[in-house]
């Protein structure tokens, strides 16, 4: 069976997609991303390559005998004056450059439409582990009150609006005010700042109010950047004050499932997969 | 003539709008608002008084000779429970929790409505002062480049749709990509948080690359909460290693724009006033 290919950035997520691919027998060819090498991923078959290395990153998937591939875990966008290109690269990097001012999901399409051209299957981490999508409903903790349920709906309208401006794919709603919405700093540093913000305006863990969502954007490529939360999600979601986290149903990716639900439990928040139509 | 009425916050803004009717001879009467009284308006006639005494708010006015209110400075929103109500202020009440839940804006009419009502005449900081008002075209710096100017463009588009969803009033963006949207957490915090971001993806102070917009919320309350700017904005602009702050022309208040020009100027960032129908 061909190993499965996996261009990793940080963070757990790709660790969990190359140990499920082990475990199933498949096998995985590793290709880290130069200053973003996970450390935990070094004991996998790979190699560690430079974002602008394109046509390395190919001809070494081919090499490994790779057919499926999947990009997974956390890389930040290149300054793309200090890439350094092989010819492959140079190549692709008008598009490339021209598509970045688009937005992320631009971006990305353009990295995918070429992997894709070169013969390789494209997937989507949750392709790869049907284990790791948000199922709908009530995942952890106490059923949302009905105050909740409208912080989930405005925040899910909040994110549909800033998802279609390809601004990110979170925000924090609490008693209809919008707390924080992400965009560049990323889930972790939004609900940080939420934790500073005036007790008055926000939940505490005595009185818990509001909700941290996240779903994709609107039409965005679902084979990369899911939106991905985590045990740390769910501690930051307590620390801030929040009643919950609130993820789409098949829309988002959850790191360690059984994890997060013993932590939401402890910490006494919920979390909750809402339908996929919620807000739009 | 009758004093202005000043219903105040924290900052700079309310001292300005003091100073201003001082000097133009109408006088001043200045309501502090309890737990956010700025110090420098102490020198003022007028007294300290808690934000659920909305009769006592209105008894001292009319005992003040007041005619013409405004709303300036900074004042979070309260813990509504929290709060002394005096009987106006209980009448209130169920108005303004059911504004309070459709954003700030809402909230905000619930008040100047009632202001209204009781025969006063709510003005803007920008009716009171003109001086305050930003004006059209390049105010500071040079003239921005047109990639700064597509920035302005993708950001004043950004701000339109966040501020229609009443979040806030201000995003940021470079090369196209946004950095950052505000909420809760206010410009400032926006600013030092882009700071920190990778500089990869935004600009230094030997290459500026970025900008800040702020603008109103379409068809917001121009009255109260209008967009304010100030040299400490300028400077965090300059520190986020942004090219520039660019504000909705007669859309924002520059306060003290005569020290705003000369930071720019030292810093090397434009100040720009784009016309009110950019990216709507």
């Amino acid at each position: 069976m061909a190993p499965l290919g996996i261009i990793a950035g940080l963070g757990d997520l790709p660790l969990a997609i190359a140990d499920n691919a082990v475990a199933s027998g498949q096998g995985v060819y590793v290709l880290r991303v130069k200053g973003f090498e996970e450390p935990a991923l070094s004991k996998f078959p790979g190699d560690i390559i430079g974002l602008g290395e394109v046509g390395g990153v190919l001809k070494r998937l081919k090499a490994a005998g790779c057919k499926d591939v999947v990009f997974a875990g956390i890389v930040n966008r290149p300054n793309f004056s200090d890439l350094k290109l092989d010819m492959k690269g140079m190549a692709l990097l008008p598009k490339v450059l021209s598509a970045a001012r688009q937005g992320d999901d631009a971006l990305l399409r353009v990295l995918v439409n070429e992997f894709e051209k070169q013969g390789f299957n494209v997937l989507g981490s949750h392709e790869v582990n049907g284990q790791l999508l948000a199922p709908a409903g009530l995942i952890a903790g106490n059923n949302p009150s009905p105050d909740d349920m409208a912080d989930i709906e405005h925040a899910a309208r909040v994110v549909a609006a800033t998802g279609a401006l390809d601004i990110g794919q979170g925000a924090v709603v609490c008693d209809g005010l919008v707390l924080a919405v992400e965009a560049q700093e990323g889930t972790d540093a939004m609900l940080d700042r939420c934790a500073g913000l005036p007790v008055t305006i926000r939940g505490t863990d005595t009185k818990r109010r509001g909700v941290l969502v996240k779903r994709p954007k609107p039409g965005q490529e679902l084979r990369i950047d899911l939106p991905t939360t985590g045990v740390s999600t769910v501690e930051k979601v307590a620390a801030a004050g929040l009643a919950g986290l609130a993820i789409e149903a098949e829309g988002a990716l959850l790191l360690n499932k059984s994890a997060m639900q013993e932590a939401a439990e402890r910490l006494g928040v919920f979390i909750y997969g809402f339908p996929p139509e919620l807000g739009l």
